[in-house]
């Protein structure tokens, strides 16, 4: 397509990837031959219930698409869609937790029918895994694990290059990794998951629990009463200062350090990319779990464990990836 | 080299593979083609020492040379060794249990100067897993974990049907995954590793812990005092259905499948493989595993965890596992 009138910009096939999160719908569309300079871009909210999203993710591509022809680009060759969910191989939406009534939707299959191009289905922290690997935090490097801290946590493998999918699409789900035998009850039926503990929900348990004991006083003077904290007060007030809530990101990032280093003795990945909302807080996030991780890796025998480094993409990462994923697999 | 007359036999190419347990040294060359049935085989007790195990690998790869001659077969064109240990991807020995004042021997190379061909080092769990996709209990699968339950933890992982080594070679090493926070201490420096619970030592803690509060008469019968209790007592008990030990089965089944549980998070295999000494304990091992774990996937949401089940080349995957290794990287 190069060369030819009005398309000159575009060196590559044209994809358009869509992040369906929790509370919002993202749309990008980019060229595969460029894919940090975004063609196009658009968000709606999440609406509820799995219909309403198959129509909402059908409406941000179309729109996307026309937002292409209108600047005079080809259009996208390919869709891909990234979700918080189980996504099987086949493109099929097994469970999510936003959506706890709908199982085995085939949204790949139903989307591409409606849309009239290839539309594949991942896992939202697999396509960002990708995206980071592409034009990242992780460019060029082949084993790459990355972990998203937000409400719950996510997890995207990358081994030898490839995507780590496993047997039925499921690899890559950390957050349900039993971390502490007697801990916390977690809504999968387990207890002592690695989520209830190192995502934004934990630390948000975490100041509860230290305010309730009178630990974190700066905490508590950010809201009403102990049970309206979360884990953005513990970070407000730790960037204050607050020794309290120090006290708490402390503790918080033992918990992160501790899975990742589980994940480290399973993987060995080169680099483990931190991405999620949480990184937001910066070093009041990574210096805590940098400086745990350092005594719970197997660091004297194994001469260095991988580091940490904040992902690059922010919110953008899932879309791109998915995308990514899209041509990858067309 | 088929045809040649005293040749008949090999199809393939002869390999060697050696595996360096804690007490036995096994060799065993094999047809690439028809790698079931061994060629020749040797084993002897493993020296104390480094240079004395480089020392024992180089005399059994060549007696096994000799046998293969004296048989009328072509010689080995290369030499896998499998260890207790970490790898490095260039074939160093990192770090091994047994050899606590060794790092960094650079075993491959030395063994390969020594014996004029070529010659691989992998991690012994690592060689098991690619010896169960060929010829055992995983054959034709891509997705597979081994886990090797005996004195410690092993993992082997395969993804895609490529071993999954990470950037060091150190992947696969799920021992000291810590799920219980504030567990029994571990010689790593960390609390509540896996292998503390689950291990064939772990079994022992169990059955010492159990006896001591009276909860395991038969086990302590079988024995003088607490402190002598091991695995193999309480394995012997509960084979004798004592229910005392029965109960020790079952908690340790529940730490087994806890662990596995985790794994699954992460890898999504086909098929769960499990080894080790332990798995000769049979049905009194894995009906407890298999119960539990049943309870602690998340098997509502995903329809069927992978399946476990017992290795099928007891102590000889290593040794296949080597070899065949060694073929794949020349």
């Amino acid at each position: 397509m190069e060369g030819i009138e009005g398309h000159a910009l575009v060196k590559g096939r044209v994809l358009i990837g869509i992040d369906v999160g929790g509370t919002k719908v993202l749309g990008s569309a980019l060229d595969r031959s460029n894919p940090a300079i975004p063609l196009a871009g658009h968000r709606l909210d999440t609406p509820d219930g799995a219909d309403a999203i198959v129509d909402a993710v059908t409406e941000t591509v179309r729109l996307l698409q026309h937002m292409l022809a209108d600047a005079g680009h080809p259009p996208a060759v390919a869709v891909g869609v990234g979700m918080p969910a189980l996504v099987t191989l086949d493109g099929s939406m097994r469970f999510a937790t936003h959506l706890p009534e709908v199982v085995d939707l085939p949204m790949a299959r139903v989307l591409s029918e409606r849309l009239g191009v290839p539309v594949t289905l991942d896992n939202d922290a697999n396509c960002a895994v990708v995206a980071e690997a592409t034009i990242g935090a992780a460019v060029g490097r082949d084993e790459v694990l990355l972990v998203t801290l937000g409400t719950g946590i996510g997890g995207g493998i990358l081994t030898g290059g490839r995507l780590l999918r496993g047997a039925r699409g499921f690899a890559g789900e950390p957050g349900h990794m039993m971390v502490d035998r007697k801990g916390v009850a977690c809504p999968c039926g387990r207890r002592g998951c690695w989520e209830r503990y190192a995502s934004g929900s934990g630390l948000g348990q975490l100041g509860r629990d230290a305010a309730a004991e009178g630990r974190a006083p700066a905490v508590l003077g950010r809201v009403d009463t102990v049970a309206d904290i979360r884990g953005e007060h513990v970070v407000d007030a730790a960037s204050a200062g607050d020794p309290g809530a120090l006290a708490v990101m402390a503790e918080f990032g033992w918990w992160v350090a501790a899975g990742l280093a589980n994940l480290v003795n399973v993987l060995d990945p080169e680099v483990i990319v931190l991405g999620g909302g949480l990184v937001d807080a910066g070093d009041l996030l990574l210096e805590p779990v940098r400086s745990s991780y350092d005594t719970l890796t197997l660091g004297g025998v194994t001469n260095g464990a991988p580091p940490i480094v904040p992902a690059r993409l922010g919110s953008g990462a899932g879309a791109i990836g998915a995308a990514l994923l899209a041509d990858a697999e067309r």
